[in-house]
């Protein structure tokens, strides 16, 4: 591997905050939600439960920067801003999906994962 | 969709804590580089740039929790701790390997865009 090939296993190399950005758990929302269409701010936080204005704000800005999204303003009163996934953006749909998919399907052997844990750091505690 | 179902959509599902956890950057390089074998915890921390030893052992300690990852100890001495990846860890190299390829591949053109944005930013402040 030449060693400027980007290897998120090295400390300084931007694909490490890369990787961060589109793990995030806002982003993975954000993304998905865009896969059906483009959509106002106030229909992606009316998807995505919980999500603040400002936390909203800021993962959409990151996307915008990171050429994942458009924010295209329609002149109109009052103006309307739409939001909408690039090429490049919908092709992270395939791996968020893919790590989405993941925890909806195993949450539950997860989860018994975590009782049998629990329980045996209550009968022999490291 | 059943009202039981995960859905990480919803604030109070934890299936959004464990997207959470799957897409947390040290997650994505353990189990990425447990997918070579079992190895011990000097091993995977040489292998990942920059962890903290408190980092690892809380993201090793979670792994373990969510029944991802075994950690034996070798009745040696000094005793020998090795992790290893169940067969529900190894379930998540394929979603986790499509996100960290996603990473590397498209870094030049995020960078790319990154550029774009901050120059425009400067031409047009908003």
């Amino acid at each position: 591997m030449r060693s400027t090939e980007p290897d998120p296993y090295q400390r300084g190399c931007p694909s490490r905050r890369l990787l961060d950005r589109i793990g995030d758990r806002w982003t993975v929302l954000v993304i998905l939600t865009l896969r059906e269409g483009p959509r106002r701010f106030s229909e992606i936080r009316r998807r995505i439960d919980g999500v603040s204005q400002k936390m909203l704000t800021q993962t959409l800005r990151a996307l915008e920067r990171d050429g994942l999204v458009t924010r295209t303003v329609h002149p109109e009163v009052p103006p309307r801003v739409v939001y909408e996934l690039t090429a490049l953006g919908r092709s992270l749909i395939g791996p968020l999906d893919g790590l989405l998919g993941w925890a909806t399907a195993n949450l539950p052997e997860v989860e018994d994962a975590q009782e049998g844990y629990d329980r045996e750091l209550l009968r022999t505690p490291r």
